[in-house]
């Protein structure tokens, strides 16, 4: 192969080959979906600027940097914290420190993206519940930077995540088989990072619903316990409200869950309240929940990115199991009235 | 001043010198408390060593890594992701990348700093609610890394805070102000990190108390919403339960809440509810409480630690102002005989 050339970029192996940067980058890992014929030609371009892809895999088999980059689009939410310190304990025993970026919103993306391969100064990123398009992942793979996401699934990208779907959809089922028939869904429109998330348990709730025959009903709001409190105020003033309420997450769930109780309405008796994450306040709320593993998907996460860095050609894919914990907020429906006699 | 030796430690000058290391370091600091015959034997003995203490300014004075390490005793808690946030935000503004420890308790931060002088990875340390001792601070200083302390004020240390004592007083003042004579202050045992602000707010609970003449009633539990709910249940099995709960934290007064709550006590008509933090799930549970600047301890400290990287003779203290923040969950007492009766 031939001597590694500082000045060959792969956006000049992309050039010369006629294909797309992320075409070079799939073709160079090896990765599935590109065919023969081009991969041939993107290696031949390559090898003829001097492009190396092992210029990649040197500085990172031995981990040059001996650091790996987190990006967070924010610090504060529970789930962050949670994730990074199982992201930060299990790369202290690989003797890796810890970057860690909070990117805030897709700008925040892409000055980080733009200063990187300046800094080069890490093994590897792993992007924490961020969406991440096509040409920001080009970007790593320019730097030969492999990237590691978690809570959410990419093809041909290093991923730890859960079946949002699968799981949205047993915990629907869940109130279906309590004898609910109005079930509302509460969706976060502006959950930064989490749309992936969020739509994956959305269709998990559709299909729940379309299974039993019964009619959706998503709300679309802010995120938040904000978000719950001005959704449940909605749900609440409608001709006939719902009889539960399965909130994105613990966050919207606890809004709604503080709606009821200020308006007296008693929950599970008059209204039950799903929430989904199991949050660290979850418990002590009594409130029913999707339990997903996050302290492991960091410690997942933080694995994959090792193993990365030592072959980067590796993309593995981890799912992790959830599980529907029932607590006191979710039981069978009582008589619609109810709702308007209040909670005697 | 005589060139660097790369071979002499500080640890030479004290032997030389026959002083600690701390001691070592506050006299090449100029810091006060070390006496003028002191310092002169300590600088002496520094220049005839080569020992050269702008080894340590000079390669700070340019930020010659461009890293700040912030040492955190754990991630998961609310506090850490909010200060984080301010952290990271106010680095990046600097050019800073931000590494961030996860030290657990007093062993990581011993194996954290027994690493530092091979890594010297780091322009800075911030310190987030951690208390270190002396000996730890002097391997700091050995390696030539200032530190700034967040959320405790140490003295000869750049640090921000608030002032808990003041603040406490002055919460419970408000209770005792609404006609309280019972007053419970619950404290957490196994904080670990917080142990400084927890003094600080007993002791400005007792002297409120004292002030006013009404003995004081300290429990010492876990921390957390379970130490919060263990404290309620001990204090509602009393023969004669307080009518009102100061809790040092809003985590821990969320605990007392729930069991409130559960047991179908009002809040704040049969008991009142007091925390301290203003956590980001105060407003939504009406819980009364002293709302401290965390973001901004956050955005300080690393302003603190740029300006320690330029000058590391600096020790400035910053004091953060706290708002007491009424709300929904405390309220005069009633007859005690309520308490008793229930939630009539």
């Amino acid at each position: 192969m031939a001597a590694a050339s500082p000045h060959s970029r792969m956006s000049d192996v992309a050039d010369r080959a006629g294909v797309s940067l992320s075409t070079v980058s799939r073709a160079l890992r090896g990765a599935p979906g590109v065919a023969p014929e081009v991969r041939e030609r993107v290696q031949r371009a390559a090898a003829e600027l001097s492009y190396v892809v092992s210029r990649n895999a040197s500085g990172l088999v031995t981990g040059a940097t001996g650091r790996v980059a987190v990006l967070v689009p924010f610090l504060q939410p529970w789930f962050f914290g949670v994730a990074l310190a199982g992201i930060g304990t299990r790369l202290r025993q690989a003797d890796l420190d810890m970057l860690v970026y909070q990117v805030g919103d897709m700008r925040g993306v892409e000055e980080y993206l733009g200063e990187l391969p300046l800094r080069r100064n890490v093994d590897a990123v792993i992007a924490l519940s961020l969406d991440l398009d096509e040409r920001e992942i080009a970007v790593l793979d320019e730097v030969g930077v492999p990237v590691v996401f978690v809570s959410q699934r990419i093809p041909e990208r290093a991923s730890v995540f859960i079946d949002n779907a699968a799981a949205a959809r047993s915990a629907t089922r869940h109130l279906l088989n309590l004898g609910h028939t109005s079930i509302a869904f509460v969706q976060s429109a502006d959950s930064t990072g989490f749309e992936w998330s969020s739509a994956e348990r959305v269709n998990g709730y559709r299909e729940a619903m379309a299974e039993a025959g019964v009619r959706p009903q998503v709300l679309v709001g802010e995120s938040g316990p904000r978000g719950g409190a001005l959704a449940a105020g909605e749900l609440l003033s409608r001709a006939e409200p719902p009889t539960a309420i399965f909130a994105e997450s613990d966050d919207v769930a606890m809004g709604v869950l503080r709606v009821l109780q200020r308006s007296g309405l008693a929950v599970p008796e008059v209204m039950s309240v799903l929430g989904f994450d199991n949050h660290d306040m979850a418990e002590l709320l009594d409130l029913s929940t999707v339990a997903q593993p996050v302290s492991e998907m960091g410690a997942v996460a933080a694995r994959l990115a090792v193993e990365a860095v030592a072959d980067p050609a590796a993309v593995p894919h981890v799912e992790l199991a959830t599980n529907l914990l029932v607590r006191g907020s979710t039981a069978g429906p009582r008589a619609a009235s109810r709702l308007v006699g209040g909670n005697e």
